[in-house]
C-alpha cells in the first residue's frame, strides 16, 4: 500500500530510533497527531505546552541521539522556538513537525485563527531560518527527496530541523522513492595529512593530554574517543560543557579543566602541555573559566565534525569519525604522561543539625549519584556546582552551558527518564528555573517514570545574585512556593516528598528515597547566598565574563 | 542632569502610562532590570517565565492601553516571542526591552552563553521582524531618534515593538534630543470624500446597523464610537473578537452575529441591512461563525485604522479618529430602524444535586458577572460559551480570538488584574490552557491582587474533542492535577479553594466567593463533552471552517 506523506515521513524518524514524539495538539496539526496516535511504532507524549515539549525532546536526544515535537502552526512553534534554537546551540538532531493550514486557506489568504490576519502563511518558517540546519514545507512531490536532504542534515550536523505540512498534503499519498542519503566522506588525501600532522605534533610533544567535547557524545562517538585515549596512552580532562563525554572513573581521566576557577593542579598541568588535542571542544565563557583559560593556540588541536585545526593550519573536509579512527590506530602510546589525581568534592562538611551549606550539599549529592544514572543539573549554581562531582561508572552529566536557558532542566529530565526508563534519573534544579517549567513534573507521574528531584531553594536566583552589581536587587526574587505540596497538586500521587533544611534531614530524606521505588520531590532549603566553589569564583570573575 | 539611555527609554514609557515593567532578569538585561527597579516610577514586576510575562503584559496592555516587558538575551526574548506574536494579531503595544551581550563581546564574535556559537548576534533581532511593527537596536546616538520612532509607530499601529540594548550602552549618556512624532494627519479632502459617501450610505439605506471592532477599544476610542452610535440612532451588534467594545447594557445593543452558528434573529437583522457599517471589524474565521456569515460586500462600509472602504471603494491615507469624530457631527439620526431585543443566556438549568451541564454552567456564569468586571476567557469553550452572555455595564470581556494561543488568559489575567487592582478580574479557563502557564497563578498571591478563578475541567481539550476527526484520540488527554491544591502549592496562603461537581456544590462555591476578599480558585467538574451551544455548532461547521 502507497504511504501518506506522515507516514513516510514518521516511518524514517522510527528507523532512526525514534519510539515517542512530544506534542501539543492544534486544529492544523490535527492529520499529524492522528497519524502519531495511529502509529504502532510511536507514542505520543502530550506535553503541557510547547516549550516544554522541545525542552522534553531535547532531553530525549540527548539519551537516544535524536528526537521529535509536533506542534500546531504559529502559536504552537514560536512557543517552542527557544528550546529548539538550545538544540541547534547543544547539537541536538530534533525534528521539529509543524501542522500549518491547509492550502485552500493559504491560497484565499483567508483570515483565520493563528495568524497575524495578513493572510501571510509563510511568516514563521522565515522566523525558525537562524536555528535549524535545514527547512522545508513538506508536499506529496517533494516529501521522499525532502525527507530524506533534512534527515541526513540533521544527522550529518546534529541540529534541529523544521517540517512544515499543510494540513490538506499530511494524508495524501506519497510520490516517488528516494534511498536514505550517505554520509558525506572524508577526502583521503586531507584526511591522511590532517592525521599525520596530528599524530606528528603529538608524538613530539613533551606532555600533551586530551579535551574530548561534548559533540564526541552527540554524535555517538564515544567508543571511538575511547579507543583514541586507550592508543595514545594520554590524560584527558574536560571542560564544563563536556563533562561525562568520557567515563571519569576512566584511569586516564584527570579532572575538569576551567581555567583560573578551579583546580590549579588540572589548570597547571593542561596549560603546561606542548600539545592540547582536542575533540569538539570549545573556548566558550563558561568553558574557559570565564576566559581565563591560557591555551596558546599552537599547541592545540582540534577536531571538529567537518575539519581539523593543527595549531594554525585547516584541514578541512574530513569526519570527526573518520579522524578518530585513523588516530586509534596511529597514536604512538605515550606511557610517560601522568596527569594529575582526580578527585572529586570529597566528604560532605558539617554537623547533622546544622543548616545545609555548599560544603555539605554538593559532596552529598555527590555521593547520592550511582553508577548509570542521568544527571541532569539546571544552569545556574546546581551545574556549576556539579559539574566539579566525580561521576560514576556509566553516568552521565546533562547541562545547558551553551545555551543556558533556565526552565530546560525540569522537562529535559523528563524526556531523558522517556527515553531510558530503565535507568535512573536525577533532576538537580534551583527553584527559580524549577518555576519557570514546573508543569511538566506532573507528566513523570502520568507517564509513569520515577525520577529523583532536588529542588535547590535559595530563595531566588543565586547565580544572577552572585553576578549582578547588587545582589540584592529585588528581580533577583522570585515567588515563594510550597514546593512540598507541588507534586501532589500536579497529580504525582505516590511520590516521596521531602523539605529539609538541616544535613540530618537531608540525609534522612536522600535514606527514604534510596529505599523506595516512587518517584521523590526533595526541597533543600538553604541560605541565600550558599553557592559552590566556582559559582564564587564566578562572581570574582565578572571583568572578564563580560569582557569590562 | 543628562539621562542615560535607559533612563531616556523609562521615562517615555512611564509618559505612555506604564507603571509596571514585567520580566525575567538574566545577565546580559541586568543593566535594564537595574535601572527599572532604580526607576521610582516604575514597578519591577518579576513572572515565572518569558512567556507568562508577555501574556501578562498583553493582559495590562487590554487594559492600560500601552505594556512593557523585558527579558534577556536569546533564551528570554525567544521565550516570550509567541506572546508577543499574539500582541501583534490583537492590536496591542507591548514594548519588548532586550538586553544583548555588549559591544566588545559582538566585536570579538565571542563564543559566549545565550548564543548558537556561531559568533552572530543580530539573529533574534531578524527572528523578531514578522511579528513586531517597527524595531531598533538602541545606541547613545540613536535613542532619542529611535525611541521616538518606535513609540509613534506603536501608538499609532497598536501593535509590539522591540528594542534592544547593548549592555554596554545602556548606561551612557543619552545624546541629542528630539519631540515625539505627533500622529500622523487625515488627507482632509480625502476625509470629506470618505465622509460623504458613508453619510451617503447609511442615509439612503432602508436598514442599517454598525459593527464596532476589537481595534476601537485598543485605540482607546470608545468614546468616540460611542457619539457615532447615539448621533446614527443605528443598532449594533458585535463579534467575536468585539464583543464588549461598546457596553452591552447600551439600549442600541442587538447582540453577537456569529453568522449561521448563532442567534437567527441577530443574523437575519444583520444580513438583511442595505447598509453595514463596521469599524475596525475584520471578518476572520471565529468572527464569521466558521465562515458562515453571509454579507455583501457591496452593501458594507469599514473603517480601518488608516484607511476607509465603502463598498468596494478604498479611502486611503485618512484616520479612524477623524472619521469617527466626523461622523458623529454628520450623520442623520435614524430612530425609523429597530433591531432585535439583545437576550443573554437566560436562567441556568437544572436541579441542586445534578452533574454540572452546559446549560447551568454558562448562564450561572453569567450571573456571576457584576458591573467594571474584567473578564479574561481563554480560548476555547469557555471563551465561546461566554461570548454570548450579556455583559453589565462597564466590564469587559477579553479573549484572544485571531491569535488563539491556549495559555494566555492566566498570565493576562494577572496583567490586567495588575493594572487596575481596584477592578475585579475574572479568569475563566479549560483545564488543559490552564496547565500551560499554570505556574502564574502564584503571581497574583505574590502581588497582592485577589481574582476570581474558574477553572472547567472536562478531562481534556474540549474544543479539540469537537474540532477533530475522533474526539477520543489520546492526545486530547492532559494530565490529572489536583487543582484545587494548586493554589497553596504556589503560594496562595489565604486563598478560597473548591472543586464542585455539582449545581447546589457551585452555587454553594459563589456563594463564598461573593462573602470573601480573598482570592478564589474554583475548579468545576464536568462530564467530557458538556459544551456550550456555539462549541457543538462549531463542531457541526468543521467543513466550512477548515474549507474542505
Amino acid at each position: 500500500m502507497q504511504q501518506s506523506v506522515i507516514q513516510y515521513v514518521l516511518s524514517r524518524l522510527h528507523q532512526l530510533g525514534i519510539t515517542d514524539i512530544f506534542g501539543v495538539p492544534g486544529d492544523y496539526a490535527f492529520p499529524i497527531n492522528d497519524a502519531i496516535c495511529e502509529d504502532k511504532n510511536l507514542r505520543w507524549v502530550g506535553s503541557s505546552n510547547e516549550l516544554n515539549a522541545a525542552y522534553s525532546a531535547d532531553g530525549y536526544a540527548r539519551i537516544k541521539g535524536v528526537a521529535a515535537v509536533n506542534t500546531t502552526y504559529a502559536v504552537g512553534e514560536l512557543s517552542a522556538i527557544n528550546a529548539i534554537a538550545g538544540a541547534y546551540a547543544e547539537h541536538l538532531p530534533v525534528f521539529l513537525l509543524v501542522g500549518m493550514p491547509n492550502m485552500t486557506t493559504q491560497r484565499k489568504r483567508a483570515l483565520v485563527h493563528h495568524t497575524l490576519g495578513n493572510g501571510e502563511f509563510d511568516l514563521f518558517y522565515r522566523m525558525a531560518e537562524p536555528v535549524m540546519c535545514a527547512r522545508a514545507i513538506i508536499t506529496p512531490e517533494n516529501c521522499v527527496a525532502e525527507t530524506e536532504r533534512l534527515i541526513a542534515t540533521a544527522l550529518y550536523q546534529r541540529r534541529p530541523v523544521y517540517m512544515a505540512f499543510p494540513a490538506d498534503y499530511v494524508d495524501r499519498p506519497v510520490l516517488g522513492t528516494a534511498t536514505p542519503l550517505p554520509p558525506p566522506q572524508s577526502d583521503a588525501s586531507v584526511l591522511d595529512a590532517a592525521v599525520n600532522a596530528i599524530v606528528e605534533m603529538v608524538t613530539k610533544a613533551k606532555t600533551a593530554c586530551i579535551l574530548p567535547g561534548f559533540f564526541v557524545a552527540r554524535a555517538n562517538l564515544r567508543n571511538e574517543m575511547m579507543a583514541v585515549v586507550d592508543a595514545s596512552g594520554l590524560p584527558f580532562a574536560t571542560m564544563f560543557s563536556d563533562k561525562s563525554t568520557l567515563d571519569e572513573t576512566h584511569q586516564s581521566y584527570i579532572g575538569m579543566y576551567d581555567g583560573q576557577l578551579m583546580d590549579p593542579e588540572v589548570r597547571a598541568f593542561v596549560e603546561g602541555c606542548d600539545c592540547i588535542l582536542g575533540v569538539g571542544a570549545l573556548l566558550t565563557d563558561f568553558n574557559t573559566g570565564a576566559f581565563t583559560a591560557r591555551i596558546d593556540r599552537s599547541k592545540c588541536i582540534n577536531i571538529l565534525y567537518d575539519h581539523v585545526r593543527v595549531g594554525n593550519a585547516i584541514h578541512d573536509n574530513i569526519r570527526i569519525k573518520d579522524v578518530l579512527q585513523e588516530l586509534a590506530k596511529r597514536l604512538p602510546k605515550r606511557s610517560d604522561i601522568k596527569g594529575p589525581t582526580v578527585s572529586g568534592l570529597g566528604e560532605p562538611q558539617g554537623k547533622k543539625d546544622a543548616k545545609i551549606t555548599a560544603e555539605y550539599l554538593y559532596p552529598r549529592l555527590e555521593q547520592f549519584l550511582k553508577p548509570n544514572d542521568i544527571l541532569i543539573a539546571e544552569t545556574g549554581t546546581p551545574s556549576v556546582g556539579l559539574a566539579f562531582a566525580r561521576m560514576p561508572s556509566g553516568s552521565v552529566f546533562h547541562n545547558q552551558a551553551l545555551w543556558g536557558s533556565i526552565g530546560w532542566a525540569t522537562p529535559a529530565a523528563f524526556g531523558a527518564a522517556l527515553a531510558a526508563p530503565q535507568r535512573r534519573t536525577v533532576l538537580i534544579t534551583g527553584e527559580g528555573s524549577h518555576q519557570m517549567t514546573a508543569q511538566e513534573v506532573g507528566q513523570f507521574s502520568r507517564y509513569g517514570v520515577k525520577p529523583v528531584i532536588f529542588v535547590l531553594n535559595n530563595h531566588g536566583y543565586l547565580i544572577e545574585r552572585l553576578l549582578c552589581k547588587n545582589g540584592e536587587m529585588e528581580y533577583n526574587d522570585v515567588a515563594s512556593w510550597n514546593y512540598q505540596q507541588l507534586p501532589a497538586a500536579l497529580g504525582c500521587d505516590n511520590w516521596f516528598t521531602a523539605r529539609v533544611t538541616t544535613y540530618g534531614e537531608l540525609d534522612q530524606a536522600i535514606g527514604h528515597v534510596e529505599e523506595r521505588d516512587t518517584g521523590a520531590y526533595i526541597e533543600v532549603i538553604t541560605d541565600k547566598y550558599v553557592a559552590p566553589p566556582v559559582a564564587v569564583k564566578l562572581h570574582e570573575a565578572r571583568g572578564t565574563l563580560y569582557m569590562h
